[in-house]
């Protein structure tokens, strides 16, 4: 999933007499939406559900916010566990994945602006003293360090491919990831954090088998929305990919259909949707890329679902209000908070 | 907390007619617990509870190894309830801490070797091409990076003292922190991971809230440990300053008892314990880089304890076996273990 908040930007695409007017309205649309945005920003800091790090888009979260996210994170569990009973594999990576397996999934080409590459410190003595040198008069010490072999995870099933067999089972990998993913994006909106968590179910096997698990969880996804209470629709989308040449990729995204978000209105009529879930068809680029291939020897296709869950807070902050004791029932019921839940602040 | 796992090493100061005899001794002997260790880590793998990713110290996890980690929390959290009621802030950050605040935290001073810095692409088209043409001719790419304003967390707590305000109450500041820590240092002993995670209970207060803080989570500690049904061992410690500063600074946190860890032997004779908590006193020097005063205007000080989620989960395992379903029914209950856990795993 690379989620990508849409805007109203993309309502206005008409020429003619019309645009001067046309912009100043988007203008002031947009400026709206980032004001509305803002006061998000500050409404969820001032309830202490995010905690400002000092720097956009990276938050401590509060106890309450937690709360939330495991709230979400059960119903999304019984959902997979009631389309799949005990099949996935669970995996729970750390946020890193290695450069070899970054470099095979080709994001450095496709979202530069969004990778992260771990660097760290492996001189002598002599070395540190230089760098120390440096940090003391105030110059940048980063010349100091060497690459550590490491990036920051981009998407929560990244790390998995490179840890499957190079020939898959009939029955195709179907695995259960959930994990921290980074992205250098640095915003005031906080659909648009730095580091966020995603929930995935990711189907490694033939062409049939990503493609049914990409589409049948467009489906799963609008039930796991529609139990948490959230009005949600399913959207044709591509990632931003950077660049002159990944215009050309997001079309041809758009055009086959691979990508679907499933976007929630957060601010009524400013905004078009802000994507919480996105299920993807990868159709071959990791299979090709990792060397994965099916039973029957075809370069592996893959497909995952992604749920992002600090979005989905925020859908559901935006939709029920501020207190969660005065959520619907039938969303606190499904989000596993009983009678004793109150205690905890849900 | 900064644990370092203790070898055998530090048994052997004597020296004299018997130097040789003993340095082959302890050779033998260094082997034999590498050797014990790898066998550790491969037995980890077999059993899908780890999951390798290409590069030491960097595994995913599997569930009935995420469900070890989680049980361990629960005793955790009953503990810090225990003690504190509903007391402390929750705060979860993400793996990452602005440059700003890490350089408060001094660690590029101390530990500058198991550091980890993040850096991103943020030029244009043109030097994305650059980029790209030195990756398509198998040359590194790092130096078309720059840096991304962010840091990945050394230790749980970190992230936690540029949130506080700058006068705290009476009362001190009680967090309770949970978080993704990254430590360079690749190792195939699997108790030395790259990134790991942290459960830890923070005081930011006076001199004497900080120390008792600290003295009272070695009881508490332990106590957590044992009902866990392990063998734990508090020791005077000191961190892995770099260099040769680090020798002098190391002796200093050990003279001063500023640090406290608590020791489970995982592999017998061989080793005489590996820190899986940590006890430690800050003393000012948070407060001071940080800029923190009490409520009566002097400069604060701090102290954590730190739970190394993985390696207790790797003593348990030791300890108890690789079947979480056959261990002991003490232990399984304080893990909130009941009849429906073993339909997972556990």
């Amino acid at each position: 999933m690379t989620g990508s908040g849409q805007t109203m930007h993309n309502l206005f695409s008409c020429t003619g007499d019309n645009e001067g007017k046309l912009n100043a309205t988007r203008e002031l649309q947009t400026d709206s939406l980032e004001l509305a945005r803002r006061r998000f920003r500050d409404e969820l800091v001032e309830a202490q559900f995010l905690v400002p790090m000092g720097i956009d888009g990276l938050y401590g979260r509060g106890g309450v916010f937690e709360q939330i996210v495991e709230g979400i994170d059960r119903v999304v569990c019984r959902k997979g566990q009631a389309v799949y009973g005990s099949r996935p594999t669970c995996l729970r990576f750390p946020p890193l994945l290695t450069r070899e397996a970054f470099e095979k999934t080709d994001y450095i080409a496709s979202f530069p602006n969004l990778t992260g590459a771990i660097s760290t410190f492996i001189g002598d003595n002599k070395d540190h003293s230089a760098l120390l040198a440096d940090r003391d008069a105030g110059r940048s010490w980063d010349g100091h360090l060497s690459p550590a072999g490491t990036m920051l995870v981009s998407s929560a099933c990244h790390p998995c491919y490179a840890t499957l067999p190079s020939v898959l089972p009939a029955s195709g990998a179907l695995l259960d990831i959930y994990g921290y993913c980074f992205r250098h994006e640095p915003a005031v909106d906080p659909a648009r954090m730095q580091a966020f968590r995603m929930h995935e179910y990711v189907m490694v096997g033939t062409p049939e088998q990503a493609q049914s698990h990409r589409d049948s969880w467009v489906r799963y996804g609008l039930e796991v929305l529609r139990e948490l209470g959230l009005e949600a629709t399913d959207t044709p989308a591509n990632d931003p990919f950077f660049g002159r040449l990944g215009k050309l990729l997001a079309t041809n995204q758009l055009d086959e259909n691979l990508k679907t978000e499933l976007t929630v209105r957060l601010y009524d009529e400013l905004d078009d949707g802000t994507a919480v879930v996105s299920s993807n068809c990868h159709r071959d680029h990791f299979g090709s890329t990792f060397g994965l291939s099916t039973a029957t020897g075809e370069v592996a296709h893959s497909a995952c679902v992604g749920f992002g869950m600090e979005r989905i807070a925020l859908a559901l902050i935006r939709t029920h209000g501020f207190d969660p004791r005065s959520w619907p029932a039938h969303v606190r019921a499904s989000m596993g908070w009983g009678d004793e839940a109150g205690r905890a602040g849900v």
